[in-house]
């Protein structure tokens, strides 16, 4: 067993961006980075971004970083937890993902580099770090999704813990209708909005993400044992806290930027005022993602704050009603159809080639999955995935509970009445 | 007793528009052309605006006036019922209100004779007669408001007549509160909305203006014949139609016009898709007032004409929650209140001379009447009414239920805990 200064000094001597597989030393240094730094310290982001995270991290250890820089960890520099973690995570089939790793969400994150970029160099002119857009160093994920695919259709739902029976009804609604349309719901994995999203997700047996703001081996509230349970056995339960963390009470706002920049939008279905829901929808305002809101009855306390991003002109938020709605805003229909087909024209003539041979693929009468598509359409199943939403929303295929066929066409049918031709 | 033709000779010889009080036979003139004319209808306004009303009935009457023109009223041209029409208004206590009347409201109006201004010459351009903003050409009222300056300080409240439990409260509330605070709800008498915003105002003891599309003596529908009567008795029922008209159904739509343009803004609690109510919202609109919208659960049919309008981005539609919301719309604080003060001065930095003076006669317990406070800060009920709901939003001023009072400021009091300054 090597130890980490060794193992160190051996990747020290390897590229670290390369394409092949990233070499454990690259990974262990993460992994020391993420139990020694708290997400979101701008200064230590920048550090790790000069020097990369090998040589980083032995100068924070033998230091020579300087000592604004390495007074931001404190003690933690001296201690060595990364084997324990590392086996901690394997034990409950986790792992730690890092940027150099194939996997690693680029683009939804890039927007969070730009954001640490316009941070000033003074320390005091700098975001609260609870408040800064600074990227996470490494991510421990457990469950078998893949998180660059799963955030490049994800959308966020998040809402008040003390929610009420409207709002979870709404949540877990919307969170099985994106389910069902090939979207990942990320939400926080806490009580109320949270959870009904998810499971609303889980019941449509799409893959779902928790971001949650302590370990993933013990996520917190531990009432939602089982849930979590379901969300990592076919989607991700993802941390930036490495395992055995606690849910630190300041730890829920950092954790807040990741939802917000993880996804194409947030929505935000019940929030008073003042809610933690509130904080994600401007952080994700401020990474030009849109924030979507679902309103409730003006009498209702829970919807105070939903209505007050709504009132809130500067800040663009949208309501939203449905999971059509939603997509409508984050979907990218201009990546699988054409421009939208004029009124006079069918909505097929604007098809892309692959949507076009999805669409042949499905049936009139009993609806197939993904992967019967799949096959009939000569594509893969993740493509297929990609262009169902758009054929939903134009309305040319539907969902039948069971799978996917044809939609009924206004006069694609013999005509019963009113004469129009086949 | 005269006959039409006779007043309206000898009423050709005086001038229209004088200060003094207005010729009967020019009222006459314009009790003819109310039943003559249905409203709406562009070219016959302009022709009554070319000529008088006077001229105009008499050229209309006599065949003078051009084939275009006289075919709009047909066979109306040879009748007169303008006798009967006003005795049976005087007998039910109403009146007709012309333009030449000092109580005409010529500055709201003022959007429907711009409006007008703006339609094409050509008939087959101008608009549909039940979308045409054109201006009344004379209005029959019952009840003892003064039209000019309810309608100064006035709201629309619309909505589904197929109303939810919901929103008839919200209605009811919000008339009730902006009754309190001294504005005039606007609506249309209906089941639903209206009759719950009527109501509301009613219970603030508060004057309201319902606006009929039928006579003001038969008021439509038969079953809120107490309601019409309530609120004739302290504000106005108020019609284009004269007495026994009956409520067809498309002066539902020219009518909605009427409400739209007579209000500082337009509020729309419950509307399903395709409501009525939504057809007012977009007059409001046209006019250049507010519209402002009360959401409601997602879940309720009754509110998706209202989502829909606040999806519609080019409306500009505002989402509101309270009265409050209301008034910061279409209240003029900037009358009555200067700039609004910097947050770390006193609101009563900025109050102008009459705000302050009403401010300093509102006692510390036991709230006054509006009539007590102009006695003490000597000036004119209406000018204590007209700052109120100024003060109010500042937090400046409470009503108790009762009366009026200052409202309790933060450390203003002696401290009892947290050691603030008095």
């Amino acid at each position: 067993m090597t130890t980490l200064d060794e193992d160190l000094e051996d990747a020290a001597g390897v590229a670290g961006h390369g394409s092949g597989p990233v070499h454990p030393g690259l990974r262990r240094a993460r992994a020391w980075l993420s139990r020694a730094v708290e997400p979101g310290t701008i200064d230590l982001w920048r550090y790790v971004d000069d020097h990369g995270p090998v040589e980083a991290v032995r100068r924070l250890r033998d230091g020579r970083a300087p000592t604004t820089v390495r007074s931001l960890i404190g003690a933690r520099a001296d201690q060595d937890a990364t084997l324990a973690d590392l086996q901690r995570a394997e034990r409950c089939g986790a792992r730690l993902l890092v940027p150099e790793d194939d996997e690693w969400p680029h683009l939804p994150l890039s927007a969070l580099t730009r954001a640490v970029a316009a941070e000033p160099a003074e320390r005091q002119h700098q975001s609260k770090r609870t408040q800064a857009l600074v990227p996470p160093l490494a991510l421990w994920l457990r469950g078998p999704g893949r998180l660059d695919e799963l955030a490049d259709r994800s959308v966020a739902v998040v809402g008040a813990r003390a929610a009420t029976a409207y709002g979870e009804h709404v949540a877990a609604e919307l969170g099985h209708q994106l389910g069902e349309r090939g979207w990942a719901v990320v939400s926080g994995g806490a009580f109320g909005i949270d959870g009904a999203a998810h499971r609303g997700a889980l019941a449509a047996q799409a893959p779902t993400v928790a971001v949650l703001s302590c370990g993933v081996d013990r996520p917190y509230p531990a009432a939602h044992g089982a849930l979590f349970d379901r969300i990592a056995a076919t989607g991700l339960l993802l941390s930036e806290w490495p395992p055995g963390s606690a849910p630190l009470r300041h730890r829920f706002l950092v954790r807040n930027r990741l939802i917000a920049a993880l996804t194409r939008g947030t929505v935000v279905v019940e929030a008073a005022a003042r809610s933690g829901a509130l904080a994600t929808a401007r952080r994700a305002q401020e990474l030009d993602r849109p924030v979507l809101v679902v309103p409730g009855p003006v009498t209702s306390a829970l919807s105070v704050g939903c209505h007050e991003l709504l009132r809130e002109a500067e800040l663009g938020a949208r309501l939203v009603t449905s999971a059509a709605h939603v997509l409508e805003e984050v979907g990218r229909i201009g990546d699988d159809l054409a421009d939208p087909a004029p009124r006079h024209t069918t909505p097929r003539d604007g098809l892309s080639d692959l949507a076009a041979r999805v669409l042949d693929a499905c049936p009139v009468r009993t609806g197939v999955s993904p992967d019967r598509l799949a096959a009939v359409a000569g594509c893969d199943v993740l493509e297929v995935l990609r262009v169902l939403p758009a054929l939903e929303l134009a309305d040319l295929v539907q969902w039948t509970g069971t799978g996917w066929r044809l939609a009924p066409q206004p006069g694609a049918r013999p005509a019963t009445g009113s004469g129009a031709a086949p």
